[in-house]
This record gives structure tokens, C-alpha cells and sequence, in this order.
């Protein structure tokens, strides 16, 4: 929901709510069909893994109801699920950024030196602002990939990898203290009681329950295994199981995930968890904010004169590296990494009366392929080595382009994932996992990945002759990266400007 | 003819050239339907002005046949006109800036401290390397302009306006001197020779022959004016006749002229030339390389998908100042004042998933009103005062949202033209002027033009509500002109890589 709720109330600018009894319908229909159309018995299923969104989160009763079952909070909106992009807590996402460089917190370095809007601490400080009685009633604040599992299996868990990239969560030090929480709003003092303790990625939350198994037609008492982001899950889909292997999650926007032995400090990484996606390591995440969401729009943009996927692709291979006379920012949905910055917007640099839109689409392609090496070359620079890269997602079948272009860009090898669900893949793994070491040999991440996750055929390669123009449209790239990111705010102030509601 | 001419053999890039007796076959046809179709009698034409594209040159013999008239030379492409678009010397025009700067020539200053590829010398210094025997074999280079007054009168002149803009002559010091024009190369070393005296624009040429108003269907005898560039014969037809008054020719690109009493230094103009656009004047002219040109491309750009102008105006004016949250570097074709750089591009800052073809068009229409406010601000701080703006050519007509924003940017009234076709109708004015003041009181420049030319009712005039806002927009505009003008070469670099051909 992001206009209003069923019942007619209308919701602000930016919000975004989901209602969890749509999660257990789509659970139960999902699964009803898979077994129906695969035609596997239910008895040859013997683990659960579920991934899903975050920060997605929901106030509950101490027993996991949510406060909108209730009647007296069904219309009001604060009580309602937020999406992980509702975007209205911006402001408290500035307020906490800017709280916990006075107060020099330790964690803040850890997420890149800024809140994102999406997480966990500005959606419920936005609660205690505009809805103090949700706020107290509120006797637990859930994750929807905790609260699913909840759901399945009667118990309580909380993930380390939503509550360490979304939740300001650490293995060492737990959550946020109540002295941060109280100096962010002082209806927020107790928090850290109602978020509770974490589990790594990888365990085994508990069994599923006799309801619910009579629910999605499975049988009782199977092992699931905790939540976990579906981005995150992806890893071992892409038998992604060593520190220095690269994911790249590629669809409307990118994330990339690589996991080290030892914590450093990289600036702009989204977050780094222990035990967040994959178990024993430390999970380094970043972003592209718009990746494909590029293509669509240019697709837009051109109506009915759009000449298609096909023909843009063809067009553009044509042209060559860095043939179109054009170097795009890839900001149209703002930075994620390194600059941390939803506010920034897109540049194109070169338009020429002759810029057709093969050009502006193979502009966009390099860009992107040059946003990813930065968050590469800022990794690796600050000590986290990147070994291998793998990409998954939707884009890497559908636009070959756009993966030689990356290889080329990065100068690296890049693998494809077997599956483009590679999140739901490894979800399935993190279930075999909590099923335990009986079953077909799945006695660890490595063997059950290998087992059940798997890579295309294809590689891209760099080709050598495209090295030296890449190199050099890459250090142009850096350098309005670094004016538009840095030097010049007119993004910034053209935003501000904009009409309401201009995106 | 662009590829080749008409017997087959192929022009190279950027090559444009023209016939001359089409010029004769169009003034034939036009005059004879212009007197068919008004019911006027030949014998109320008691004088004819003609207005030309400059530079567009021609080698002839001493008595002003085209040398491409003779079999010998009528397939060498170098013996045919040059067209004004001719771009095709750029090297030498970039040979001869070096040149000139190296030897500290006086007038370099004049032409804002660069050559155009579209003028005269580097345009005769392509012939004398690429063909010398052309070169050798031109007893006279005409500018078209005085050669179609040639055929008219049979008398050779040559007109201040197309010699000072285009060849680099000028009242008090006359043409380049030979030692430079044979340092551009030892072929040139007579070029002055080959090129003559110059009258001031306002004169009598001569009178029509009687074989030239035999085929016009004219009477014979009637005066004829010097020469004029089409864009700077708009003045008085746009009742601009006084120092201040600034005429901006809106078409495909924009050409801005205004006239002072003094000759100062403004950085960044095409040129500076007394008695060039008024006679006792300085006229300083100014330009926009792309103008129009760019919502041409944008429709291009859109195809099938081109909401059409009336739709794409109607959204754009609904955004509101400064409201697209797009910022325009309006450079698609180039900048030609005050950077003098054909080799920049084009630039969008701002761009957003949610960018519409409207919100691209308006940032086109705003960039286009910062550029002609960075040409006024030029003049008026080097000591040309602006008092007055006029605004003529197709454009004001069909756009009156363009026109509304250049007020509000510029912070100026703009008055607009009666006739679209304000070079026609200034041509036909100083064709009144060389027939003397005894018919109807033409007996100057200024009653003629109240006499011929004239305004719209229509005035747009600044809406202060939009000054703020403007005034803003104006800063970051002038900030990215600087950076990418001056600090960032990245356009020359994205132009060279460009698949050849493109743009």
C-alpha cells in the first residue's frame, strides 16, 4: 500500500505498508502449487529456508500478533507493516546520522558514516514521533523475515542478518544502547527490550508447527531454519561459500555482497555483519540504488518510440567501448555506495543533436558497469579482498551486453548464477542446512551450495582491447563521481525545486 | 550537396557546398511569383536588398564567374561554393587560432580569440593545401552575398558585414596582412588581392542590369544595396536601429546582435564589425550554436513516442520554475558564445527514474534562457549596454513558453518581431534605403525601419514571483558552464572516442 490503507485512510508521501496476512496467503498458495505442479511428496521435504525483504518490520504483542489485527489499530497506519522502501523517516534518518556523529558512536562507521531511511531505528523513531500510542503498545518490533518464521514455527528468533545490516545490531556489542535510543526520542528508551536476542544466519530456529503444517499441506515437525534478507541468501545459490567471493545481485537495483575473515572500516558499504550472510565470516554489503530500473526508464521515456531491448542491444554493441559519446552518472535512483546519498540524481555528459537512444542506453550500461567498479576498488583498497565475482538476479541472462561490459569495466572475470531466483535458491540451501546432516551429505554451507546451487556455463572475460579506453573513460567516470558526489550540491538544490511528487 | 556532386564524385565529412545558378534560379522564381501572387506592378519596386548565408564563398575569375562554371573545373569539388556549414576546415581554422595567438595578432580579440571553421580563411586555406591549383587558378573569392548583388548590378562590391564577421577584415585595418595569410600557408600570399574593397552595409551597390531585370521581370535601373548576412539584415526589421537595442534571431540556433557606439573587448563574441549591422555602429554579434535545434532532437529522440510540441509545452509550463528537477547545459550543437568551442556537448544534471519527456523539455528551454542571459551579462559587463531585447526568427511565434522563461531568466521585456521572416523584410529595407529618400519618406535607416518593420502586440515581460527561483537556477547554470567550459575536459575526450561519425 503506498496511497491508502483497504479501509480508505490515506497514507503520507513516501510511505510504503504491507499487510503480513498476505505473506502466510502467499506462503500457503506458493507452496501448495510447487508441490502440485513438481509433483514431489511432501514427505521427500525436509527443511524450510524462507529469505525475504528488510528492513520490513511490524509492531506485535509479546506473542508475535500484530497490533493491526486489533480492530482498534487496524486504521491506523503506524500500526501496519512498513515495506523496507517506505521512504517518509527520512528526516530521522538525518536526525540519527547526524546524533550519532556527536555522540561519535562506534557503529556508525560500520555502516558507511549514514542512516538509510529504509532500516529499522528511523521507521520506528518516525512511529514514536507520529503515533506515540502504537509506540507503547508496540510490546515487540518485528522483521518480517523473523516474524514469517515465527509464524511457521511457534518460536521467536531474530536473524543476524537483517538485525546487523537493517537494525545497527553487532555481535559483539548487540543493539544500539538505550541511551542512543532515548537521545533519538525518549519514547524509544526501551527498544533494545523489544527487539531481543539474535541467532547467525545458518541455524535452525525450530520445527514447523502442526497448524502449519496442516496449512501449507507439509509435514509437522520439519526443521526451519532462520530468516534471512533474500539478497543475502543468495551467496551459496551462487556457490559463493569463500571470503573474496563476490555477489552481485543484479535487478532494478545491485547489491553486492562479499564476505572477509576480519572486520575493516570500508566508507559507504551499506553494512558489515558478522555472521550475516555467510556463517563464521564477516558479510560486507554495498549498492547500486538503480540498476536495471536505468533500462526501464529509458523505456518510458520513450513511449511508443521505444525500439525494444533487441534493438537498443544491438545498437549499442555497435558502437564500441566507450562509442556513444556519452558518460552517464548512474544516479537515477541516488547513490547507495560509496556516497550514501538517495539525493543524488543522474547525469548525462556528451548529448549531441545525433544522441539516439542506442547511445544513451549503452551511456547507461557503462556507467553502471563503472559505479560497480568503484564499490570493487573501494573494497579491496580498504582491505576486504574480492576474489571471484558472480552475478545473479534478472539482468545477466537478459542483457549479455551489459555483463561484457561489467568484465570489461572491472577487468574481472564474471560467473552467472545457474538460477535468476538465486535468493530462493539459497533460502532452500539455509533449509537444508537446519535439516541437518542426514539427508543426501548437506552436513555444511559449501557441500549443500554445491549440491544444490550452481553456476551458467557462460564467463565473461575481459577482452584486453577494450582495457585502455575503459581505463580511461573510468577515471572521467571518477571524477564527476566525485564533483556531482562531493564538490558541486546542485543535485541537491535541484531536487529541493523540484515539483512535488517529481520523484 | 553534402555526399557528392551532382556528376557523382563524393564530397568527404562535413563538406557542404552549393550551385550558384540556383541562387539565380530562386531569385528568378521568387521575384516573379512574389509579383504574380501580390498583384504589385514591377513598376512600384523602386529598389531591391538582398540578404545571404555567410560564409559561403566562391573562387571565380576577375569578372566574377564561378570557376566551376567552366567544364574544366566542374568536377572539382573545390571549385564549387562553400556553404556557410561547411565544416570540413576545421584544422585549419584550429591552425590559424594557434597561428594568431602565436603572432599576437591585434584583431584576434575581435573574434573572441577564435577562428571558426565556417569562415573564410580557414575555408580558402583548406582549398590552398587540399587543391592548389584551384587556389591558384581563383582570381577573386566572393562571399555569395556580393555575388549575387555582382550579377544583379555588374558592378564587384564587397559588403562590411560579411567581411568583418566571416573574413576577418575590419574598417581601419582592412584584410589580415599577406605576411600572415602566407604563414596560414605560402598559397594565401595574395589573398588580399583576390579579395578588394569593402563599402559599408547601408549603401547603393549599383543598379540592375538590363539583362538582370529582363529575367527578374523588374525594370532596369533600379538601385540595389550592398550585400548583408540574412541574420544581421533582421535588425531593422525589428525597428532596432539604435545602440542597445539587441536582436535575437531564434531559430535552429540563435544569433544575438546589438549595436554600440564604441568598439570595446567582450570575450567569447563572434565578432565586432563598424557599419557591419548599422551603419555608424559597432555591431557586436553573439550566438547560441544550437537553438532550437535541441526540442528538434528531442522529438528525434523520441519517435513514436513524441507527445508533440502542444503536449510537451503544456506539462512543462505546469512544472513551474526551475521545477524539472533537471538542469540544462544547452550545448548539444556546441557553444559558440562565449566559450567558442564547437567541440562541447550537451549535459542533463538531475535525472530521475520519474524524468518525463516534459521535465527534459523544460530543462531544454531554461539552459537555452541561461546561455542568452550569459551572452547579455557578457556584453553588458564589458561595457556593451543591452537596453532593449527582440526577439525574431520562427521560433518566438511557435513557443510562447520559451519566450515567458527567457524574460523571467534574462529579467528583460522581449518584444517579438511583426514578420518571422525579419532578414527578408531588413533585406527589403536597406533596398529602400539605396533607392534614395525621395519615395515615401525613406530617407534614413530609422524611417524606413518604422516604416517596414515592426513589433507584436505581444510583450513578455519578467514575472518577479520567478526571480528568486531563477536567479538560483542561473548560479548552478553558471557553475557547470565554467566546470565543464573551462575546468573538465571530458567532452573533448567522450567527442574523440566517439564511434566516427557520430555527432
Amino acid at each position: 500500500m503506498t496511497t491508502a490503507l483497504p479501509t480508505g485512510e490515506k497514507l503520507g508521501a513516501d510511505w510504503a505498508l504491507q499487510d503480513p496476512r498476505d505473506w502466510l496467503e502467499c506462503l500457503e498458495v506458493t507452496t501448495r502449487a510447487v508441490l502440485r505442479d513438481s509433483g514431489i511428496p511432501a514427505s521427500a521435504i525436509i527443511g524450510i529456508g524462507t529469505a525475504c525483504t528488510a528492513c520490513t518490520v511490524l509492531p506485535t504483542r509479546r506473542d508475535g500478533t500484530p497490533l493491526m489485527y486489533d480492530d482498534h489499530w487496524a486504521r491506523e497506519p503506524h500500526a501496519w507493516c512498513k515495506l523496507w522502501k517506505h521512504h517518509a523517516a527520512q528526516d530521522w534518518a538525518d536526525r540519527i546520522t547526524a546524533l550519532a556523529h556527536e555522540r561519535k558512536e562506534p557503529w556508525l562507521a560500520t555502516y558507511g558514516g549514514k542512516i538509510s531511511s529504509e532500516w529499522l531505528l528511523p521507521k520506528v523513531a518516525q512511529v514514536a514521533a507520529e503515533s506515540p500510542t502504537v509506540a507503547r503498545a508496540a510490546e515487540q518490533w518485528v522483521e518480517a523475515a523473523d516474524w514469517i518464521v515465527w509464524q511457521l514455527t511457534g518460536v521467536q528468533t531474530r536473524n543476524a542478518c537483517c538485525a546487523g545490516y537493517k537494525g545497527l545490531w553487532d555481535a559483539e556489542r548487540g543493539w544500539p544502547t538505550a541511551d542512543f535510543t532515548a537521545a533519538v526520542h525518549p519514547g524509544l528508551a526501551d527498544l533494545a527490550e523489544k527487539l531481543g536476542p539474535v541467532l547467525p544466519i545458518g541455524q535452525r530456529a525450530g520445527t514447523l508447527t502442526a497448524a502449519m503444517a496442516t496449512r501449507l499441506g507439509l509435514h509437522p515437525g520439519i526443521p526451519v531454519a532462520v530468516g534471512i534478507i533474500d539478497a543475502h541468501a543468495a551467496l551459496p545459490a551462487c556457490t559463493a561459500t569463500a571470503a573474496g567471493d563476490l555477489v552481485a545481485i543484479m535487478g532494478t537495483s545491485c547489491c553486492h555482497i562479499v564476505c572477509a575473515e576480519d572486520r575493516v572500516v570500508v566508507p559507504g558499504m551499506c553494512g558489515v555483519v558478522k555472521d550475516g550472510a555467510l556463517p563464521g565470516l564477516y558479510g560486507y554489503e554495498a549498492g547500486q540504488a538503480g540498476f536495471g530500473d536505468h533500462f526501464a526508464w529509458l523505456s518510458r521515456l520513450l513511449g511508443a518510440g521505444d525500439p525494444g531491448h533487441a534493438a537498443l542491444a544491438r545498437d549499442a554493441a555497435a558502437l564500441g567501448p566507450a562509442g556513444s559519446g556519452l558518460l552517464a552518472l548512474d544516479w537515477w535512483n541516488g547513490n547507495r555506495s560509496t556516497l550514501v546519498d538517495a539525493h543524488l540524481s543522474g547525469v548525462l555528459v556528451g548529448l549531441t543533436l545525433d544522441t539516439t537512444p542506442a547511445q544513451i542506453y549503452r551511456a547507461l550500461i557503462e556507467g553502471l558497469a563503472c559505479g560497480t567498479r568503484v564499490i570493487i576498488e573501494a573494497l579491496t583498497a580498504h582491505g576486504v579482498p574480492v576474489q571471484r565475482i558472480i552475478a545473479s538476479g534478472g539482468l545477466p541472462e537478459k542483457n549479455p551486453l551489459l555483463m561484457q561490459v561489467m568484465a570489461d569495466v572491472t577487468g574481472r572475470t564474471i560467473q552467472v548464477a545457474r538460477s535468476a531466483q538465486a535468493g530462493a535458491v539459497g533460502a532452500a540451501i539455509f533449509g537444508a542446512l537446519a535439516a541437518g546432516c542426514d539427508h543426501g551429505g548437506h552436513d555444511d554451507l559449501s557441500a549443500a551450495a554445491a549440491a544444490m546451487g550452481g553456476l551458467q556455463g557462460t564467463i565473461y572475460a575481459p577482452e584486453p582491447a577494450h582495457a585502455p579506453r575503459y581505463q580511461a573513460l573510468f577515471s572521467e567516470y571518477q571524477r564527476l563521481y566525485s564533483y556531482f558526489g562531493s564538490t558541486n550540491p546542485v543535485m541537491h538544490a535541484l531536487r529541493a525545486w523540484a515539483k512535488p511528487g517529481l520523484g
